[in-house]
């Protein structure tokens, strides 16, 4: 039985995590959950799998928890308790950079679906797989998708170039003038994938996609030149890599989280798991293809340029976008205000260009006040 | 320096391979080449390739040839030659059985390009790879896409099935009763690939897809219900292969045979080759799929039936072919008669169900001769 822990239990990545565990009886020991307020839901959680470790934001009293069970200080220590083997990491933002970073230096596999501590933080965890012996391995649908096309092929000599593909978001085809008066409730609905709603609006904004670039450019140690995207609007062709010898490898199959989760949890093996949805190629229709458009997207636009400049500026990206969503999701800016303040705290930002990860935390906690200051202004 | 040899040097595979050994000064040397009636390019080829060995079917004289180069005995010689490592075998039809046996048995790399010999012998080839260290190293594009697809991946466990793409053919759409009065040119005609006229009219027929299978079946190891054709007009993504997770793998490309051939010149490197065409999925426009309609194409349906019955029929199937398909390019049968004939020379055979090689060439002869007479009776 493969120890796992999973942080975020209670969120999207974390329920389908554990549909996956259930489908394999016998296969995982679930040492502990992780939440933040869904206090009814980990309870349950925890009363069917019996972990040692929870934690969630408002201390549990002891007699509400299964026997053997108590609540851990945070989500690090459960991420790095010895008895842990592997890590599902499906928090939201940037708080899972602490546990992310402290389940590596254990040496622990993190199965990431969390994109932020990579934007924040890519360079200090890929410095850390290779110094600890820990591993990442992607869960979000892209990244795996290129992990798998990668399998058996030499990453370093013979790849030209990864090939993320995009949906579009919920916006795909509006002028971006257009997007100035969209509500919360338009941009969370996502024409393809079912997802929490930070998520959702990075992929309004195609911020999620720029995310998407750094995750791969950190996971397989790619120069941002061979980093391309392209819409594809079916959600069905979830990357491709494209080899020196002109041949293009695809990942495909039907846009359900539990396929790519499915696969971190098992690699390298493939169990068959009757629940998962199949890819029938002839109800699909066509799969098409469209050039993007980073005018349309002043959101990519803004992550790519702070993605190259390195140092704080990933940090302060992913932070400030953080601060933007959340007050676009309470209806406090509009959609289009989001790269404003993004660019706001990124030019602000004087973090210099190697910062510590202290220096991170500070440059994040700014960025935050940044945005929340700047959007009172306007 | 690999040492290769072409079988088949002045046909469609033949001259694109030598366009991919001309890309690569100082990765391979020719020790080999064969052809059968196009003496002239032959001998261009051999006064710059400088091979040791070649062959064609009207003898040359020795001082035609270059300075240490002769005449081989026929094409086994030079694919068992000791100096030969690779065998890339691109002659047309059942002629290519022997020397892929005979090479295999030594002990080489054969690319096989040329699928009836799988279709005749896929048993006894698949055999003597497993007793004598060579290897069958798939050329045509189809089973090379399958071949990328399962890099890295574990082929006996994981895999729930093939799906093998099919462009349609000349006559896609077309009503089987509108293919009687097809001729040769419109079958000639092919929508996605420039390939040689026995492969373009068995794409027409079908036939080649029901090759495609069979060469699956024994090239993977793979059993006969986890093996599927879908029609994919584009001829964009070459195949496919589902896993026991859900997940999809595609290998797609332009269709253009030189990227097969270099895929297996190379394996398992992907080196750079700027004569290529890259594949630009935007410029592809839609990627589409359709069931195949058995009924549309009896070859098919004769092939498989064939294939499952195994022993002679598979020899049976082929020889009849080939030589079906040469009275239909000499205008002497219409395209529906193809399939009839074959038909009739399947239902002669009383070959049994173990036959040794001498059976199959017995049974092979004895097909052709039912096609030919079948023909001038009707």
């Amino acid at each position: 039985m493969k120890r796992i822990a999973i942080l975020g239990s209670t969120g999207s990545i974390g329920r389908q995590t554990l549909g996956v565990v259930r489908a394999f009886p016998g296969e995982f020991s679930v040492v502990g959950l992780s939440a933040w307020s869904n206090t009814d839901l980990l309870l349950e959680q925890a009363w069917e799998l019996r972990p040692a470790l929870v934690w969630c934001k408002t201390p549990l009293p002891p007699e509400a928890l299964p026997p053997g069970c108590r609540m851990a200080e945070g989500p690090t220590e459960i991420a790095t308790d010895p008895s842990v083997e592997m890590v599902v990491q499906g928090l939201v933002g940037n708080v899972g950079l602490t546990p992310t970073l402290e389940a590596l230096r254990a040496g622990k596999q993190v199965a990431l679906a969390n994109k932020e501590p990579v934007v924040m933080a890519g360079d200090l965890l890929a410095r850390e797989v290779k110094r600890s012996g820990g591993q990442l391995l992607p869960v979000d649908s892209e990244p795996s998708a290129i992990w798998q096309c990668l399998r058996g092929e030499d990453p370093v000599r013979g790849v030209r170039r990864l090939i993320i593909t995009a949906s579009g978001g919920a916006f795909r085809g509006m002028p971006l003038e257009a997007m100035a008066s969209v509500t919360p409730e338009d941009a969370l609905k996502h024409p393809t994938w079912s997802m929490g709603s930070k998520v959702t609006i990075d992929s309004a904004t195609m911020m999620n996609k720029v995310f998407e670039v750094i995750e791969a450019r950190w996971l397989f140690d790619m120069p941002w030149e061979r980093l391309d995207v392209v819409i594809h609007p079916q959600s069905i062709i979830h990357s491709m890599v494209e080899f020196d010898d002109s041949s293009v490898k695809a990942q495909l199959g039907p846009p359900d989280m539990r396929l790519p989760i499915q696969h971190a949890l098992f690699y390298p093996r493939r169990l068959a798991n009757s629940e998962l949805p199949r890819l029938d190629p002839v109800a699909v229709g066509a799969l098409t293809f469209e050039a993007m458009d980073p005018e349309r997207y002043p959101c990519f636009q803004l992550g790519r340029e702070a993605a190259r400049a390195g140092g704080a500026a990933p940090t302060v990206l992913s932070a400030a976008d953080e601060a933007a969503v959340e007050l676009f999701l309470d209806r406090r800016i509009g959609f289009l205000d989001i790269p404003k303040l993004i660019s706001r705290a990124l030019d602000s930002d004087d973090s210099g260009s190697n910062p510590t990860i202290e220096q991170l935390f500070a440059a994040e906690a700014r960025a935050r006040e940044t945005v929340r200051r700047e959007a009172k202004r306007s």
